[in-house]
């Protein structure tokens, strides 16, 4: 079968790009050698935000006093829990499933393998290999998986990574998460708000390493008070799961300490699935586990295109899905603009959540600019008092001389809402000035990124 | 005593601009007969959102069992909830007190009227009368209260308007709603959530007339679906209240019908606080209930002027706020830009949250403009999923020709923190195209906003 484009990997990378590519008019089928949607929609974003929101409820009702409401006992019933995020996993797969339909995109099930001539040969469930061909582009969005460290082999039981961490067959009374980056963050979080003794352990001297230092230091002591026990400059030397539990070896400056628990969660980053997909026979050039680029997403060999997870740019389910579309509209002739790798959100959905955009203080001191920071913390906001959630800030970084907003660093209640905003504005080039005249609604935590700007220039009203 | 500037009332606008005065290095006082922060930190936004945000942790626990989570016996203590929302409103009160200090601004306690040689009387608590005077000018932000109509005379009691309506000595069995503007159908969820029987009677033919369409029709079905009675196209005719609870008389195309309730909510609009403050021995000009000013609030009588649900403007918050702002800036000789009062925010709290700003479908259409429109429901978005919000969506209206966004209308969950990314990016003239482009963290409800922009204009991915 001819097509004009094949996307190999069905996640919010590929399934994206297979719309896109159908709108502007490519007739285009996507490999998918598992169920659609990809990692994403069945074992990352979606499924843990609805782990996440049955934590947060769970967390109302240990707080229902404070709200005014007499609750006399209540359980958390851990397989209900992941019986509706499966539910919700399952029910947004079979919407990509009708967006394929709707879109005409036919779904080869199997696993792609990529051929000279620009040709996919997919190998079924019953092994049989079917060649398909695409005139003027595969492209490759096979995705990452869970990494596996050599200290750190994960079992599937005692060890795991984060897929089996949201289907575990029973809660964990307790647990450790190696590494604190969002994977990690997210299920301390909602294991220890359903009941679980959660240790983070953590290389660097903090947790959510990426994050702004500020960022970092509140959300720890947000961890702590919660009941989270966290390690930072901590490694785990290794785990001997020979017992019944496994005991974890965690070397710190103060020497090395035993830990005891039930499981052990492994959420030290990603790995490509770069292998077994043709690339070393196509000649495709791979660099340091990744698939090699240029600003459309085309590979070192014409008619071959890789976005998302298996390229060196971020990790996330939204890059993939902006990648893609360029990607694709380049083929179809269209002149996109190249994206801006500088103004990526991210988010982390732990409680309180975290949200940034571009530099940090760190970062930007280091490259030397001199800047200009407004920080407001939700303690000052009316609309978090009234919701009771006071925990965190916002806190922006200026440049001195221009007004630029270089950054943007949040936690709290809804931070993750209110990036958009700052992500907006900076596509717009807007300076502190701007966004301080900018009529933010009352109440809202929103007013916070205005109070941040007027703060930065010595105009904030609530501080 | 002298000052700069005299701000009489201290509500959002009045405290505001108290601060920003003192900021630009003006002496400053303001005048407050009652508690610091007027009605918006007292009696409306803040203590509203607190029992709002008490309803919506009861209603999650009554849905626990879709989160995976066992309650055996709950009940909403009304009493509990009124007494955190005077908590929260006590507290917000006092960070004033603190703010006023810190600012250096004299608070002085009493009824102020405006006299003429830019004088403030202010009478005391004790009934003494001291004159304050203000060379550069005096700020009437006295606010305004709950609209009294004829056939809904206020008892407090059996007929009461917002303010008693938030401090209830007990939960009322039935409550009939006269108005459905935000106070209105705020109140409606709240009481409804908690488990009083509500009907809500609407003159005009939608609940929450001013916002578009489509948002009235959404919030009908679902406060229709939550058990709340609507009667649109329906007038109050008469409250007999001589009886132990209320018998209300409602008109409707229908015919005349009764309905028996407890306590009657007149919530019908406001009314400026212009009387018994100097007005008119000043000949300080007033139309139709509001004191008239120009673009940088100054009277027709020079060194006074009038900011806030005072003048004709919305009477929301951060109107009053930003209003003040730029008074004060103008008066110490800055270049404030005028307010743009096309880009000013609405926001109502009830749930499904409502926000919008610019202009609805019908008033674009009306004024003859060729639009075109995107809308994406949060029944697709993966967060909505994951969070059990699948109600609402996000509507974008652009100017067919040019791209400019004239206007957004959204309802959901998370919505009134979401519409800040609107006001900052028309401010900044933005074009459907770069929002397409605008790249939206996954999983969140603001994507929805990115793909109401692409479904304007055949993009979008996830329809």
């Amino acid at each position: 079968m001819n097509y004009d484009i094949i996307v190999i990997g069905s996640g919010p990378g590929g399934y994206v790009t297979a719309i896109r590519a159908s709108q502007l008019g490519l007739k285009t089928a996507v490999v998918e050698r598992d169920s659609l949607g990809g990692i994403c929609l069945n074992w990352g974003c979606i499924p843990t935000k609805a782990l996440l929101k049955s934590a947060n409820v769970f967390e109302y009702i240990q707080h229902a006093s404070d709200y005014g409401i007499t609750v006399k006992d209540s359980k958390a019933d851990f397989g209900g829990m992941v019986e509706r995020s499966r539910g919700v996993a399952n029910g947004m797969s079979q919407g990509i499933q009708f967006l394929m339909k709707k879109n005409k995109i036919d779904v080869i099930k199997g696993t792609g393998v990529v051929k000279a001539g620009k040709k996919v040969a997919v190998t079924g469930e019953d092994g049989k290999v079917t060649e398909y061909s695409a005139d003027k582009g595969i492209i490759i969005a096979t995705g990452a998986r869970s990494r596996q460290l050599p200290n750190l082999p994960q079992d599937g039981t005692k060890i795991i990574g984060y897929r089996e961490a949201m289907t575990l067959k029973s809660q964990p009374k307790k647990l450790v998460v190696v590494g604190s980056g969002a994977i990690g963050v997210e299920f301390a979080y909602f294991y220890n708000a359903i009941g679980t003794e959660v240790t983070v352990v953590e290389y660097l001297p903090n947790i959510v390493p990426i994050e702004d230092e500020d960022v970092s230091k509140q959300l720890e002591k947000s961890f702590k008070k919660a009941g989270i026990n966290i390690m930072t400059n901590a490694s785990v030397e290794a785990v001997d799961t020979s017992g019944k539990g496994c005991v974890v070896t965690v070397k710190t400056a103060k020497g090395e300490e035993k830990i005891e628990c039930d499981v052990v969660l492994s959420a030290v980053g990603i790995q490509a699935n770069i292998e077994n997909i043709g690339l070393e026979e196509l000649g495709i050039v791979v660099d340091k586990g990744r698939i090699l680029v240029n600003d459309f997403y085309q590979t070192n060999i014409p008619g071959y295109f890789a976005i998302g997870d298996v390229i060196p740019t971020a990790a996330l389910a939204h890059v993939a899905s902006a990648e893609g579309i360029i990607c694709v509209e380049k083929i179809a002739g269209h002149h996109p603009e190249p994206l801006d790798y500088g103004n990526i959100p991210g988010c982390t959905y732990c409680s309180p959540e975290v949200a940034s955009v571009g530099m940090t203080e760190k970062a930007a001191k280091e490259a030397g600019m001199d800047i200009k920071i407004g920080k407001f913390p939700f303690s000052a906001s009316g609309k978090a008092s009234a919701a009771g959630a006071k925990d965190g800030f916002v806190k922006l970084i200026f440049d001195a001389k221009y007004g630029e907003l270089l950054g943007a660093h949040m936690i709290g209640a809804n931070v993750t809402e209110m990036i958009a905003e700052i992500v907006a504005i900076r596509k717009l080039e807007v300076t502190g000035h701007e966004l301080i005249k900018t009529v933010h609604p009352h109440p809202t935590m929103s007013e916070a990124v205005m109070e941040a700007a007027a703060a930065a220039y010595g105009e904030v009203i609530h501080l």
